[in-house]
């Protein structure tokens, strides 16, 4: 599917700057884009690796203007990156729909309108489900599940008994909600399982990613709330309260009973220890250990964490301990030189 | 279903104290209890909290008197609390038992009686599977697996072949057990994969959590031993030796040929390298990166760990560097005015 | 099946050093090896380990001939040793071929000969699959996966659409190839998912651990290079190009666009922030908190991580920071007394 320039500029509304017949085969970032393919570039910063770059043509905001090549601008340069991608690589179009012989739907299950069950998936007793949710193939909902509109559970995801799911909310392959909390108590030198009577909540338009698990509370909710992402491989633990719009980046392991405000931020493989209350838009640096509250809009960084700016302080300190280390030897050098200067003529015997 | 709170007082066989007559209208812990609902405090540290929660009334052991509202003290509160909380959300009872048409079960799988299998999970060839065992939707057992009694195998969990299961085990979905373990040698600039000869095998009363993994040995077992418990997204690695009674917090990783003795703790996020003996009773903190021996009975922190002792005195002493740079520095300062103050007028001159 | 040392010399083509008619009864690694078996010692640091042994016979290379024990010498130890083990424990046939019936596999699905799909995995539309390729149980191929040939998915495995796997290339069970890349922008206090256009390149040789995830790219392709080895619970984001032959322990994590060379070697719980080039031949250390590029061939440990060399002097004097303290007190009261020394008989009043 080659296309000219000219083409590419009226399929994303753009203003053209260069050849308008110029043939375009493909479209990649900036880093892979080959010979005869179209890229973007957000910002003037990027300039030099765009110079570097093989692409024939640059998509680029109004106020990027690129020299020795021609481009394309508009507003929204992501936005029009996909529409031409999208020309070059039609995205699939899922030609199945409704509930497939091959899934496996409980007669107490109850499906809204325009639900999709692919084969292969597994839908419990007294199950419901909202109107256009699409279950894939090998998904597991147990029973009591109550999902909301427009859901996709992607394949092999699991949801233990009772999950109630908002609107809008996606779950992707191999995450598992609702596994039992991991309290114990030691009981005639056994680990003794608590009790395991809640379930968990995701709020609308909560995104879960692949392989992550947030466990049923003990005896209510494990809640994340509306708008929180979740990328892959994070554990949220039982009874945790998870607040709106959070973003938790890959790795993140939540203990017990945290709360945590909305907006708030953390980066890969941040750890936090339980019954902990993490504040409104708190930002939390990679690998952070969390070991007490933090305050709303504060950074915390390092393990055991503290505030951003003492650990740029800390860092620095601890990147010079050698030298400190010197100075402090050259001193005590001075120091006994002056000592020894001072001790062997004393007063007494001058006088 | 509302109840009374003297009826409450029955259920849980507690002594009453406050009005027999006040509707209850749910249960939920502390944190979460809403008017007219009952929660429960163990203790009375919990006093102002109790006093600020909006509950109608509380569960304490005998030893908490709470004050200004209506209480039933009991010896067990837990306990007593899980019986309230399923009086109002009585737990799901599973309708299904025997094999289900819908699982795929080898001709030469062995199953006892009392064994359910649930729609659309896998048995393999030769497998067998103890008195009472719950294999749920979507979960493999490949061929020569061997299952105890009342063993609960979550969706979707992957058992490969020859793993051995002892009794009452939880397995949680999304768990991977006897994976090929991760050891290569370099050969002509590839790296070739060793030997996969071995296997798993989980003790009674272990528990995996969802999304772990424990790969199997390189020619003989890799052994979780007896009532030890393991949170999600663990991995245990090929050849390890976990000891009994163990407990793994969440995104622990152990590396090959690690082992350990009984009653050991990690907490959440912990790493230790391969080789290593982790003693009888050690604690390992959260986020500790171990990288030798650990002596049994010792708690280790940081990374690299080190005894937790030394740990509190370092972690201390960094968060006071900035400061002792400063001492150092003025120190600095009054070391060279000294040597300044004795140099310019030496005793010779003024004699 | 019982053997004498004198058959298990033959089996492996080895020099017998000892009786030939002791009966062995099992094959075990060194730790665990008991009374009647054999194990293998593959240099003279193990023969205090070998002596205290009960293991009846031993494998060694040539130039290591242990005393008191009867002996096999062989060059490829780990080799011969598998084939013994295989004698006492015979790896499992599998005894199925061709397209279980009860798999669910697409019309348009186009299979080689001699593939071979488990019961209850799903191939989905337009799906191509090479020659002798295994499919196991509950795998799931979504729409357009490409997969080469002697490839094996394991159970529960799951790639998304259009993900490309070359050669030979194993994906352990619970592993999730192409789900969602992790990139939002914040639009009216909302966070947006950015476009998931892109798909996953696994190249010839790469074997993916279980529970792993590899994300999609934005655009383009996220790509791990022929020969690279991934252990359990990695991440790989979105828009990554991993080289060829590198490995990647367990439980690391890699943020988007990170780039490296071949042969790269991170061990275990390694975190590396997004947009970063790990050179050729680098290697980062258990736990490291990669935070900028690392130049070809170096190591790189801690976190922030600095170079190998840096840290080491680093962890020492971290270590010793008490002792500094008390160094710098010391040295803090000499130079208060040399000051009063000197202070109260100034010249000028002794004058």
């Amino acid at each position: 599917m080659p296309i000219t320039l000219g083409q590419i500029a009226r399929l994303v509304d753009g203003q053209l700057h260069g050849d308008a017949n110029l043939p375009i085969t493909g479209a990649d970032i900036l880093r892979d884009a080959r010979a005869g393919e179209i890229t973007f570039a957000e910002n003037a910063r990027l300039a030099d690796q765009l110079a570097a770059s093989q692409a024939a043509a640059v998509l680029t905001p109004p106020e990027f203007e690129p020299t020795g090549i021609p481009y394309i601008t508009v507003a929204n340069v992501q936005g029009a990156f996909s529409r031409i991608v999208a020309h070059f690589r039609p995205p699939l179009v899922d030609r199945h729909s409704g509930v497939s012989p091959a899934a496996v739907v409980s007669p107490t299950a109850r499906l809204e309108p325009n639900v999709t069950v692919h084969p292969l998936a597994f839908i419990g007793d007294d199950v419901t489900i909202g109107p256009r949710t699409v279950i894939h193939a090998g998904a597991r909902l147990m029973a009591g599940c109550r999902l909301g509109a427009d859901v996709v559970v992607f394949p092999n995801a699991v949801l233990y008994e009772k999950t109630v799911v908002g609107d809008r909310v996606l779950i992707h392959a191999g995450a598992v909600i609702g596994a039992y909390g991991f309290g114990y108590s030691l009981v005639d030198g056994r680990h003794q399982l608590g009790a395991q009577l809640g379930h968990v909540e995701l709020g609308d338009d909560v995104e879960i990613g692949a392989c992550s698990t947030v466990d049923r509370g003990t005896y209510g909710a494990t809640v994340v709330g509306a708008g929180t992402k979740v990328d892959n491989l994070v554990t949220i633990a039982h009874n945790c309260r998870i607040g709106r719009h959070n973003v938790l980046c890959a790795q993140v392991g939540i203990a017990g009973s945290v709360t945590t405000g909305d907006y708030v931020m953390m980066a890969g493989q941040v750890g936090i220890r339980d019954h902990l209350d993490i504040g409104e838009r708190a930002v939390l640096g990679a690998k952070a250990g969390v070991m007490q509250d933090v305050p709303p809009g504060e950074s915390y960084v390092g393990s055991p964490a503290t505030p951003l700016q003492q650990q740029k302080v800390i860092q620095v300190a601890i990147l010079r301990l050698p030298e400190l280390k010197k100075q402090l030897r050259d001193l005590a050098h001075t120091v006994a030189r002056l000592e020894q200067s001072l001790a062997p003529t004393p007063p007494a015997e001058n006088a």
